[in-house]
């Protein structure tokens, strides 16, 4: 993947992705513009066709997407995500089967795995085991080749697993339609009678089973707030060109241009100000996630610890900062950019919907507690 | 106007908004209800069928639509403020003419008043005024029986006319499609060779002609501190019920039920605090107003000028509780409240699109300028 | 006390108070001035030479006083809230006695009520009542007539009751030195076998031992909101002062003088609009508390859950106002205002001080159970 | 240098900070502290004896000085910043006298450099040049061994000179008495016919004289953000340590250790990610300068816009976390913290002072004027 793919990639998605946001559904054009860059294998070692790359490069990536299309870049977080985790919870023979299938034949993953919706579950019936029930919030499973699964199993225990998309008896609903991140498809899947084989669950260590492993959701949530920053950079861009071209200075500013408001110019320096310094704290704590990444499983909790907190400021910054300049964008612009032909509200719509994900109060609870009392966030699928 | 029939009416707007809001267009139906209501009449004397309110409870019915319709409201509110137009640029038998056929027949007006916009230019040929160009922003022309226009006269000077909007040559085009007030109707008009009657001209004393006169602008800005707190008011209301009848406790919150979650206790808190304070500054302006409106030719520079000023605060506070209020209350709702179904956005959009009207950066200026320099706002058409 | 009055008491006030910010202890020579202006009868009934004043004028006046000088401010508001508590812990009779010396010799009484130090104690030795122990935050207790303390009795219950305060046995210790509100003398009170008289004791109905007597707290929440408003209102008049006489416009500003600088403007606008909101707020919460107190033994949980709602939400905000205003004077006056001649820090120091008298936290929790939950606060000597 | 003797240095300076604070004036043997630390020499080379430590090293010092005492720290921000300005304004040999001099002596700079105060001349009489005039705000001038001087010559440039501390004619002044910064020192100097030598002036380039000497305001201005870093974190242990020791739960929080209480652990969560996004802002900036630094005289205009405006954002960002963590630290400590024997005040006092240095709001025009206009900052004295 070069800079020039990754620009060209930018610019036709950028192109129509007001349009996209009016319509929802499944994106299958730009899915498959996406399978052709090249980036579904840029995390991926270079035994199975990958480009290597660490987690800066790729979280940059997605960073770089979300700022014209963050509901792909959602899905390309998850891409990147699923295919982590089948390393941090399942076998080296796991990994090396799934990438090697995903770098030969250029799988898009889709998302069913969702600790919180306890419906689906897996019975043995038979000696075969299956799959039943109901997913929700299942980012990018439409158009997939592969699912991530969680279900329960007779026990009780969460069990994830890597499945086909096509396999018989899943059904991948249409149903996503809310008010942000409208091409995520982040619908709801149905499990009825779904085979499911031993080989394909990941279970050593299985969910959060070590140290290592509960580096899962740190991963998720750097992903998250990437994609917030990603959001905050298109919105200041998009904002910066409608000021320039169409803004109008205030008939008694005393200035003859926009450009020379000195409320306009004080107003772009805040919303740029917050936004560095989300970039900093950001791509800080992908340079903590490679560390400790590469620490595999001499992985220590005080180091996964360290590297949660420093994962959770980012989600309060970025969380802050990309609801903040997505509303203010329109301070600079004005009332002429309210046309629904642009769809400029979709930035804060697209950061709204995301950045409640799960909660921004209990990340300020985990650094507070570790601030305070020195505890370390409890390894969960949120923290 | 009985309490109970504002109910009824609320009830049957907030009934199809979030649908209306997907729609946008003209409100032809609700445009009846508030018709049918006698809202229309609420400000005007008893002699003329009206309710003879004063400003308090004129602004406590739009911000009382606004919690439920800020586009309908934002209509109203034009009315209430195209009638006191009428009374303050206007002589008393021009106040007596329109107002007695607005009282007999409950008409409604539509705002094709816009000083920024010079594009339209009244001129003598032939001893007839006609005027011709064009308006944008013209709120609540459509299905309106009557419009206050605005153009530029043979010597550049501002004209304020009200006119009936059926005359030839008026083309109320159907072209506001914004992201938000999306059945404010606040698209274009045309004039193509209008007659215009020299009785149908306000210029006793005219835009602005007089101390008195210039009340119009602050009636304009606290009719739209009132839609702003409706929005902030109406949205809070519906997260109440949302988090009570759907909202889920955090699932290491610690609390059995969301109700007693303590940060969402502290944020519903804060959002409340916030409206409070901003009720209290609204409704003393408000009061301010009323007692500078009783004032009339008496009322002092000295006087306006305060009243510009409590506005003007209002107008501040107002803004940023309505942005604050609209975005935050998802936080206290949860992720499945952005369902599209909901289209819960629109309080967001609603404000964050109504506030772009002048920008309240030099709103702080001129309350700057008060208190450091003692200078009072300059009359204009938006302080 | 008429305007004049109050006006040349802040003047004198105003001339030492950056002195004795320094020197803290005891404002002797100005608690005379304050028994000198008649203040301390304000709020007597006219029966007792009172001035009969309503609690808006009271507030008032503690806010005029706290904008020149908070500590003493401060202390006249326990003044009113002691001869209150008199009213409503007592029976008539008592406070026809008390009242009375007050009126007659000019009485100042200072506060050693403080629930949450439990060390002090009633006991019954050989029949008469005895008090022994500390308490600690006593403000206003030096150099004052009357105590109203509280104990607990050998039931663990907690009695209030009035006493002079030069009774044998009472040692009012020197020992009040913090970083702000300085001159409150709210220090500690030593009790030493000291003699109590039953009909001293307010039992009837005792401490919140009805719905009117829980309006104790609520006013002396809202004298406190009173001083943190007239703190945000001196210091933005010291502000003004010193930008006007001795700012001067930054070298790169484009402006000559300091009071055009566009972003000095919108500062002072900033501070201007948060003070206006927390005013009216707050004196729609002393109109509220009025209602509220002239309902009697008719007041019900309702009314007074309704009065305690809006004064936390005036808690709220002139706390987060007057902290606000207090640290952002120092960006419209720049670095020559530091000096310490001037001591404009107190302003800050005085606010920071007094708004940590109870946690805001709880009082958002408050509002929040109410809009949440429709929970009225729970009386209790802090809401 | 080593961590260790660092260490100890913030321990010595820690003890008593709080009673210098107080005392104000000069701290002599706090000042010898440093002197015997070694910390004098840590950016010099190593052949004048220095440390040659890097500007991320330099900063990062600064840092965990300010952290226990920011006035020390201000002025040993100083003397890498005058040993910078001679590198910078002057000639390779100016550098190797005042650095081998510096190294070998142990030598303490003082600055009298302060370019918006004209009121220094350099004249020349009898072949002789004549320093005459006064100096406000010369920081560390006080018991200092050489001076960095700036004054205006005949024709009215700045001249920027190195003189001894103790030069017939200078007289530096006890005359520093602020509310925050106190042991800074930055009293007034005076110049009376003190004699200044042509190889004194650093005038190849001169102030400002190419691109690469444009670099010193920057140091400057980074020097401060990480003053006000090390404020915010040295506040915010303090806080830590009093919470822990003597906080108490709030009497209905429902919890039995503050260290639990949600909003105690909510407020330290916010500060903490507020921090932690300034640091990491920081100390980018600082990677940027040292690359700045090393590229010299191949600088380019371009690349030192970017490093001032990485250091604008930096300073943004600092002086907003330093005056929220300095005033917000006793919301998680409460009442008793505001004992004057602990001073806790400082903080506060310190970043209020320092962060008046030079307006915010021109910093945030500069960003925006980048953002917006692709200007970068003009070099000046500030920026």
């Amino acid at each position: 993947m070069t800079t020039k793919a990754l620009y060209l990639l930018k610019q036709k998605l950028k192109e129509t992705a007001a349009q996209r946001d009016q319509l929802g559904g499944t994106a299958f054009h730009e899915r498959q513009l996406i399978r052709d860059s090249g980036l579904l294998r840029l995390s991926l070692p270079r035994e199975f066709s990958g480009d290597a790359q660490k987690w800066p490069v790729i979280f940059h990536t997605v960073r770089e997407i979300a700022s014209v299309d963050s509901s792909l870049a959602h899905i390309l977080g998850f891409q990147y995500l699923i295919l982590a985790t089948i390393n941090l919870f399942g076998t080296p023979a796991q990994s090396a089967y799934f990438f090697a299938e995903t770098g030969q034949d250029n799988l898009f993953w889709g998302n069913a795995l969702n600790p919180l919706d306890t419906r689906t579950s897996v019975t043995r019936v038979d000696g075969h085991l299956l799959i039943n029930g109901h997913k929700s919030f299942c980012s990018g499973a439409r158009d997939s080749d592969r699912l991530l699964i969680s279900a329960l199993n007779e026990e009780g225990r969460l069990l994830v697993a890597a499945i086909p998309s096509s396999r018989k008896g899943i059904s991948i609903h249409d149903d996503w339609d809310n008010i942000g991140q409208r091409q995520t498809d982040s619908g709801s899947v149905e499990f009825n009678q779904v085979v499911l084989f031993e080989d394909e669950i990941l279970s050593s260590p299985g969910p959060l089973g070590s140290t290592f492993a509960s580096l899962r959701p740190l991963i998720a949530q750097l992903s998250f707030c990437n994609i917030y920053l990603g959001i905050a950079l298109g919105a200041l861009k998009e904002a910066v060109v409608f000021t320039k071209t169409q803004g109008r200075p205030w008939f008694n500013s005393g200035v003859q241009e926009i450009a020379k408001d000195p409320y306009i110019l004080r107003r772009y320096g805040e919303l740029s100000a917050e936004i560095s310094a989300a970039i900093a704290l950001t791509d800080n704590a992908a340079l903590n996630l490679q560390a400790a990444w590469e620490q595999g499983d001499n992985l220590t909790p005080e180091e996964r610890g360290q590297c949660a907190l420093d994962i959770a400021a980012a989600k309060v910054i970025t969380t802050k900062t990309g609801l903040q300049v997505s509303s203010q964008i329109f301070d600079v612009m004005g009332a002429r950019a309210t046309t629904a032909s642009l769809r400029l509200d979709r930035y804060w719509r697209n950061v709204r919907v995301h950045t409640l994900h799960d909660p921004v109060d209990y990340k300020l609870r985990d650094l507070g507690d570790w601030v305070l009392n020195q505890h370390l966030p409890t390894p969960t699928f949120y923290s």
